[in-house]
């Protein structure tokens, strides 16, 4: 029996993480789905990445979580780099799914392409209380693509606007992910393409890890919507020694 | 019910896509089947790039199609693509099927790999009418490399010597299509190596797309003869909103 | 019917080839799997490429094997490629399995990135006979990254100390892979991380073969530990005319 807790991406919250949470509690698991600190209701917009990091340093410690499987999903490989650098000795893998991995130093907009900054560009972007939003046909086609439309409809509206600071906060970490002792994973989803596949998650990404363990499993980067027990079997693999 | 209209490579015919048809048929869908100028019995091997594009456009007419799910196969994209600019209040969306996707002054010759274009050089590959045709040694390699030996002969014995012209005209386009509104998909087969995977169909040509749906599907670039099935179940997927 | 000749990778004998060896057989096909020099209990870890395919070629005169299908794993894709070029008389067709591809005059840590080359460093790895061995955590996180720990623990257990001399000696061929005869097919395991993804096995190898079949199977480098039914498959797919 492990312990895995799941940080959710952009956009999300822990609730959309649950219907994976359950296929690997009947494996036989412990999960825990927090929230992060500016996707919860009520959070204020202008929320930074190390209040989001703190906010879940917090909750392993609220929770007395250790021994812990801390995986992140997207922007959540901000989130659980920073968390694994703060408080190593709660954590026994780091499992990153089709997410972010940040030497010190670098933000999220630092990692994605052009098109992606420009999208969210504060002027452009903001809706007037430091939050964006991804727009439906991007979510639609490059996010949700392995889903019918009404799947992509329902899940979007689950969805609550982001807080940009998250995308744009430097984080600092006393070392990079490449150089700690910390076992690590990449599940990489081989549909995804909310990184386009010339500029992509796998192994652009994952390889900053240094050694790792590779999973691949066929879907889109919303396979918690899509197929959340075929994504929930990969983490487990992704998470054990 | 969706209307789609499957246009065939190089080398085939719309009967090629039959058994394909059949499947999508069979999931409540219409579906035509047309052959392209230059590879109909009869047509004159010299029949250049614009010809063969008018050939579908004036069938869509001819079969007053509207709301179309317009695929096309390899050399198929650059015909899919030439009616899109011109009809494309009959478009519902562009399914490419590891298709070629052309921007405005492109030809055929300008998307494969030198030794491709030297394989298919007039004054070396000409059979004296306007026509090429594939060796069998790379159709049987690189082409239908999923199938058994049985079947890959059957399959070659289908085919028909392709005009060149084809190949070397330059498209003509009001609009690039990464800048058009139509939806798009991309459907690639992760064993094709029509293309060398150093120069691949994806991302290299579908990512001109612009914002597109991407489907990816076991099988080399004759899946339409080795799992006629898997095939259709992608493209339905492609093709639906 | 066919005749298979397996021919394993570095660290491993022909032993570990016998389960995918039962399901091949099983499938109507002879196969035999030996132990390339240098890996033989007893032999000497100063063992050299040259002599290493010298007991290849030697296994097949002595066993008189002609219309044979000779596959190599890994390192012994260096081995078949030198066989083929000493007995092409012998030889059907070849089969590399995440395998080196050399060109006259390479040796395999020509192929491999510069991390790899300093991990088998003479100076920092010889285990003062001459063989180099893979750590553990390598191992399980790289090379096996698709098993389970128990499987990890068990198949480790049953390598040999690698003679250093064949990944440093150059191979001396009358022609490189590209240009010869013999058909050539390529089979890649899609999540093998042994060769990190950014400097993958295929295309970067396997393009060296020239004309060549691939086919592609889910799994890691060691699948032949992990899933021998799907790797005895996929090689008698990839051995097919």
């Amino acid at each position: 029996m492990s312990n895995f807790v799941l940080v959710h991406g952009a956009w999300h919250t822990g609730k959309e993480f649950e219907p994976t949470a359950e296929v690997i509690r009947a494996l036989g698991h412990r999960v825990w789905t927090p929230t992060i600190a500016g996707n919860r209701p009520g959070d204020s917009k202008r929320t930074g990445l190390a209040e989001a990091i703190k906010s879940i340093v917090d909750y392993l410690g609220e929770h007395d979580l250790s021994d812990v499987i801390l995986a992140g999903h997207s922007y959540g490989g901000m989130v659980i780099t920073g968390v694994a650098d703060q408080v190593p000795q709660r954590i026994r893998r780091l499992v990153y799914w089709n997410a972010f991995v940040p030497n010190d130093g670098e933000c999220l907009n630092d990692l994605v392409p052009p098109l992606y900054v420009g999208l969210f560009d504060p002027a452009l972007a903001d809706k007037g209380d430091g939050s964006v939003m991804l727009p439906f046909p991007i979510w639609r086609e490059a996010f949700i693509n392995d889903g019918d439309l009404e799947t992509a409809q329902r899940a979007y509206g689950l969805l609550n606007p982001h807080p940009l600071n998250t995308f744009l906060d430097k984080i600092s970490l006393k070392a990079n992910p490449a150089t700690t002792q910390i076992p690590k994973s990449y599940v990489n989803c081989t549909e995804d393409t909310a990184m386009p596949h010339s500029y992509p998650w796998h192994p652009r990404l994952s390889e900053k890890l240094g050694l790792f363990r590779l999973l691949q499993v066929r879907g889109s980067h919303e396979l918690c919507f899509t197929d959340p027990a075929r994504l929930a079997q990969a983490l487990v693999e992704a998470g054990r020694d």
